[in-house]
């Protein structure tokens, strides 16, 4: 293994803290564990907390500031957050207005998510949250009974976090939440693993002719192997299947291009190339496109495709100002 | 070769489409080559223009926008643009008050952009220039005389930009685009090389336990190797030979911790951890700081540490809107 840090034990820790040095202005550490808020805590209005294992970077922390999250909880690598650490997140966000839980779809997390609002219920904090699920790949999975969340999580932030800044209520956040969930798909392909700093090796291995198309974002498999694609083929194979999952017929749409860690721009452009070409073709408009790393799997070779159908309300919240150290 | 690809001889083309189809609200591409321009031409106000070798994404083409660059010149990977193309991109971004081209020290980028301009100043246009030298690595180098432009570069973008949209001359913009460049110095590091998709093999190798200290943004060789540190001990190599070169003792600096590409956020915060602490050490105070991708090497695995020394001017400059599909 060979990696820029320091200890696999303070991976997550030096990690967080060098988050935080880097954007005092946007973020705060509490002491109780890698829980980012804030700098400048939003106050009557319902807070949103998200988080997960850490590896996903800029995922979560890099996505708390005005207009989205209000907190993020990072357990280890590619493990849930405790629910002690949650519940210390859920409490130093909470308002009067409630706290809304963006939880991605697998079983630790919505375990420990659920378990940290029950705790915070107990003293009197409003808590309710969404389930991201925007992975069409596989019904089941090795983390997950149902479809896993993925990067489309991000526009679940962006969006649900711009009407908590413009003042909905509780359960409007929540609406809108799961608005988004109900209308974003995300398919995804690597040619290379990732390395889990812990465990000292790659998780999974691929052939040097060969990619796992439907990759899970802590590379647990998709739907299947095959021989190595063009990025047109692969994006084609990925497609199809978000586009048979969901009407997106005559609707226009957010693109996510996400960069999984290794794989360049270079690469990530020449595949929005071609995922532009086909929604043109088949008549769907693209309202925005961000092509990036917002969901990443540590260093894993790869990339996924996220389309969001858009209506008026989702357009002009994914519009909405927010001020936050990786969104663009 | 492992890549999300179509054709190593399309890579460019296919790249600089798919960047300007992500962001047609920035980005125009001219016909005649891959030269992408703002989609609202700025007008009486110097206009600034870069470029390079293809590979380095998202620069250029991703700080074109309003406050930074007009244009953006890509050439081959790795390969400077041809001096045709230059000479139109030049063309296409030039106005009354002139242009300022931004150069990244290779003795053909150099050549060619000087070409360019000797080209479009006989129609009349006025084009000066500055050349970046921010690698404090090595003196000469594979692809050049003196010290090598790399990802500082970049604050030249924003900072010139900046003055140019406040409506600086000419003069002053080439004056303060040479004070970036006086005033900051990058170094960087690799643990894994990056491939030329047109070469279809690694640039270089390195052992299990070898990483290129120095390295340059096209991994041409850097001071030496040696056996791979851990990030903090790297680190402090790095900062100890920027710090050597330049007094910024008692400075307020911007902090760019710049990824190769296939380098994560991860390892680039652990990173960051150690630079805060160093230079908080050192009494140098750290006035903004950025980690991500800025000026990439295809999918090496490295990065650079950049530290430029601020004045009240270049902080206002640095701070002034800007508004481009990578800047942040």
């Amino acid at each position: 293994m060979k990696k820029f840090i320091n200890d696999v034990g303070l991976v997550e820790e030096q990690m967080i803290q060098g988050m935080v040095k880097a954007y005092p202005q946007y973020l705060r550490k509490l002491d109780c564990g890698n829980v980012v808020v804030r700098a400048h805590k939003k106050e009557g209005r319902v807070a949103l907390i998200s988080g997960g294992g850490s590896g996903h970077e800029p995922a979560h922390g890099g996505f708390v500031g005005t207009g989205m999250l209000d907190g993020a909880v990072a357990g280890a690598v590619f493990t849930s957050p405790t629910p002690d650490q949650i519940y210390e997140g859920i409490k130093a966000v909470a308002t009067d207005a409630g706290v809304l839980m963006v939880v991605k779809n697998y079983t630790g997390d919505v375990m420990n998510f659920e378990m940290a609002a029950e705790m915070a219920e107990m003293e009197g904090i409003t808590v309710k949250h969404v389930v991201t699920n925007d992975d069409v790949a596989v019904k089941d999975s090795l983390y997950t009974i149902g479809r896993r969340g993925v990067a489309g999580t991000i526009f679940v932030h962006k969006i649900a976090g711009a009407l908590a800044e413009a003042g909905g209520t509780l359960d409007e956040v929540r609406a809108v939440a799961q608005k988004v969930i109900d209308n974003v798909r995300t398919m995804g392909a690597a040619a290379g693993p990732c390395t889990v700093p812990a465990a000292g090796k790659p998780g999974f291995e691929l052939a040097e002719d060969e990619m796992e198309v439907g990759i899970g974002i802590h590379g647990e498999p998709g739907t299947h192997r095959e021989t190595m694609k063009t990025a047109d083929e692969t994006v084609d194979l990925l497609l199809a299947q978000i586009l048979a999952d969901l009407d997106y017929a005559g609707s226009e749409v957010a693109v996510m291009i996400n960069g999984a860690g290794a794989t360049p721009l270079m690469e990530l452009f020449i595949i929005n190339n071609r995922v532009a070409d086909v929604l043109a073709e088949k008549g769907i408009k693209v309202y925005k496109t961000m092509v990036g790393e917002y969901m990443t799997s540590i260093e894993m070779q790869g990339f996924s495709i996220s389309l969001l159908r858009l209506d008026n309300e989702l357009k002009e919240l994914l519009d909405a100002p927010a001020d936050t150290p990786a969104w663009r």
